[in-house]
C-alpha cells in the first residue's frame, strides 16, 4: 500500500520539517518513528510493523541537528522509494539481513544532547534494542512533540475522513437486511466484515453486534448468541480506507417490538448525543462537550448507565487525541475529528450512537449521516 | 472477538502455569503481557490493543512467585469475563477511568526480585510508563520465556492453521478470474481482499500484487498499474482467521505468453521450493532449510536474484520464530509451522512460491495445496 494516498494532497512534503521543529519545541534530540500512523502522517510511506527494523530518524532542528534519515530493510527499499516517502528530501538507508539495524541509526545520530521521542506505537522489540543501542539518550513519546500537528487535520484529511464516514453509512444501510431472528451475531459480523471492504475499505477493523444481554456491553464484540424478536443490537463497526483514515459509526437497531424501558431511554439518548454535537465548535474544552452528553442523561436518571468517555479521536488511528472526557480540559480547534457516542446501558439491554464529528470554523460538521432514530427491524 | 477459539481446545488453561515455569527458567521475575499474540496464546482472550491498559501479569513459578492476574479497563471487564480467560484461575481486576494502571500493576507486582518480561509487541506508550512505575526492575523481552511454548504448535494449532491454509487456497484458486489485461493490481487487490473475508478470514492482512517489473520486488504490495499481456504477476496473500491463526500463500501468475526467460527460472524455483520442503524434518536446523531452497536456485545461476530468506514461523502472527534463514540454527521440531517461500527477480520480472509448511514427527506437512505449476491465465 506504499502509494496510497501519493496524490491526495493527505501527507505534503512540508510535514518534515515541521516534525523536527516540533521535536525542538518538545525538548527532543530526535524522533524514531517506526512503521504506523506517524510514520504515514509524516511521509505517506504505509508501512508494515514487522519484526525486521524500518525507522525514520528525525533529528530536532536547531544547532545540533542533522537531516532526517530512513532505515528500510534491503527488501523494502524498492518499496520505501515507490512510496511518497522516495519523493521527499529524505536520505533512504537500506540495511541487508546480517546487519545491526540499531548501530546503524545509533551511529548515523551520533551524541545526542537530550532524549529520543518514540512513536507511541513503537513494539517494546524496538523499543529495548534502541535502549541498549543509544544507551545515553533517555526514550520519550514521540507524540509530546507531534500530537499538535496530529490532532488538527487539514481539509485533505477531513474529506478522506469525510469519505470513511460515507463508506461506514453505506454498510449500516445494509444492516436492517442481516438481521434476523435465528441468525447468531457472528454471521451478522461476517456479513458486516465483507460489506465493510466492498463499500470502499482496504481493512475491516472492527465489528461489533451486541444483542439483548450484550448491548448491555459496551464493548462486547460478537458471540454466537442467536438474535430474538425484541433484542436490541448495538451495532459498531470501522474499518481503514485506502487513504489510512478510519471510520467509526455505531447505530442501534431494534428486531421487532422493544424492550418495556427501551424506547423511553433511547430518545434520552438520542438528544443527549445531539446535545454534544451542539457544544463542538472551537474554543470548547473537550470535556464540555463529554458534559454536554451526560447532563441529559443524567437528568433523565441514566447517568450511572452512561459508563465510558464520550468520545475519541479519530484520524490515521481508530482512537487518537483528542479524548472527549472528564478531565480532559483541551480547547477544541478547527480540524480537530472524534467520535460523540454516548451510550446508555441499564441492561438487560442498552444502546449507543455514534458519529464522526469534526470542528469547522463555526461549529461541528457530522461525517455521519445514517439516520439517529430508532431503526425497528421487522422480527417476522 | 472474545469467545473466539473457547471451545476448540485452542487455547488451553495449562498454559498460564507452564508461562509461569518458562519465565523462571528464563531468569524474569514476571512477564507483562499486553493485548496481542502473547495474551491471546495464553488466555484465549482476544482484546484489542488500545490506549486503555489491559495486562496480564505473570509472577515467575517459585518462592517469591504469586498469582495471575489480568488488570483490564472497566469497560472491557464484560469481554473479559465472558472470553476464555474468565474460566481461568485468574483474577480480573478493572480500573477506572481516573485510575493509574500502570501503579495498579507495580503495586500488586511488590518488590521484583529480577528483570520483568514484555510482550514483544507491547506498545512504547505501555513500555515507558512500566519503566517508570517500575523503576527498579530491568525491562526484557517475554519471547525470551515463551518463544519455545509458542512455536510448537499444538494439533488444535496445526488443525487451524490447516483451516486458514484451505481458506487462502480457496481464494488463490479464484485469482485467475481477477487477472485480466486493463484491470489494475488495485482492482485486483480489492477482489482479493474481499474474497480473503468471504471465504472464512476474520481479517484481511495483505494482498501483494505485483504485476510486470513490480514482480520484481519482493515486497510491493499493490499500485495503479495497469496489467498488460505478457506480464508475470506475483500474488502474496494472506489473512487472520476467526481462531486467531493466519494464512499467508503466494502464486505467481502469468498472462497470456510469459516473458523468454521466465518459464525457464519458475522452473528453478518450483523445484528449489520442493526441495526444501524435502528438507523438513525435526532435528534438522531451520538454516539447512534455507540452504536447500539456495543450492538449486544458485547452481542454475539465479543465486544473486533470491535476495531474502527463505521463510518466517508462522501462528497466532503471520511472522514469528522460527525464521527459516542463514545463521539460525535451531533444529526443527514437530510441530513448527513456517513459510518456505523463495524467489527469483532477474527483472523486469519475478517469481515466489509459497506454502506454509508443519514440521511432523517424518517430515513435513504442506498446509498450501494449490497447484505450484506455472498458473497461465488467458490474455485474451
Amino acid at each position: 500500500m506504499g502509494n496510497d494516498g501519493a496524490d491526495s494532497g493527505l501527507y505534503p512534503a512540508s510535514r518534515l520539517g515541521q516534525a523536527a521543529a516540533a521535536a525542538a519545541g518538545a525538548h527532543l534530540a530526535a524522533l524514531l518513528l517506526t512503521p504506523g500512523p506517524d510514520l504515514r502522517y509524516l511521509t505517506g510511506y504505509d508501512a508494515h510493523q514487522l519484526e525486521r527494523l524500518t525507522c525514520l530518524a528525525i533529528p530536532a532542528a536547531g544547532a545540533a541537528g542533522g537531516q532526517p534519515f530512513l532505515v528500510v530493510p534491503r527488501l523494502e527499499l524498492p518499496a520505501a522509494k515507490a512510496s511518497q516517502a522516495g519523493g521527499l528530501d529524505l536520505e533512504i538507508i537500506p540495511w541487508d539481513e546480517t546487519d545491526d539495524p540499531y548501530a546503524l541509526v545509533a551511529g548515523r545520530l551520533g551524541a545526542l544532547p537530550g532524549p529520543l521521542g518514540l512513536s507511541d506505537r513503537m513494539w517494546a522489540l524496538m523499543v529495548l534494542r534502541f535502549r541498549d543501542a543509544l544507551p545515553g539518550a533517555r526514550q520519550e513519546l514521540a507524540s509530546t512533540a507531534l500530537g499538535g500537528m496530529r490532532t488538527r487535520k487539514t481539509p485533505a484529511e477531513v474529506a478522506a475522513l469525510r469519505a470513511a464516514g460515507e463508506a461506514i453509512d453505506r454498510v449500516h444501510a445494509r444492516v436492517p437486511e442481516w438481521l434476523r431472528p435465528g441468525r447468531t451475531e457472528r454471521q451478522v459480523a461476517a456479513d458486516i466484515a465483507e460489506a465493510i471492504i466492498a463499500e470502499g475499505h482496504a481493512r475491516v477493523d472492527f465489528t461489533i453486534v451486541g444483542s439483548g444481554p450484550n448491548a448491555a456491553s459496551p464493548h462486547h464484540e460478537v458471540s454466537d448468541r442467536v438474535l430474538r424478536a425484541g433484542d436490541a443490537v448495538v451495532v459498531d463497526i470501522g474499518g481503514t480506507m485506502p487513504s489510512g483514515y478510519c471510520s467509526d459509526c455505531t447505530r442501534t437497531y431494534v428486531l421487532g417490538q422493544p424492550p418495556a424501558e427501551f424506547a423511553a431511554y433511547y430518545r434520552v439518548l438520542r438528544d443527549a448525543q445531539q446535545a454534544a454535537f451542539s457544544a463542538v465548535r472551537p474554543g470548547v474544552a473537550a470535556e464540555a462537550v463529554d458534559a454536554a452528553a451526560r447532563e441529559p442523561i443524567a437528568a433523565a436518571g441514566y447517568g450511572q448507565y452512561f459508563v465510558h468517555r464520550t468520545g475519541h479521536g479519530i484520524g490515521l488511528e481508530t482512537h487518537e487525541d483528542p479524548y472527549i472526557v472528564a478531565g480532559n480540559a483541551e480547547p477544541l480547534a478547527p480540524g480537530m475529528a472524534f467520535s460523540i457516542e454516548p451510550g446508555i446501558y441499564p441492561g438487560p439491554h442498552g444502546a449507543r450512537i455514534e458519529d464522526i464529528v469534526v470542528c469547522t470554523e463555526q461549529g461541528g460538521e457530522r461525517l455521519n449521516n445514517a439516520s439517529r432514530e430508532l431503526i425497528c427491524v421487522a422480527a417476522g
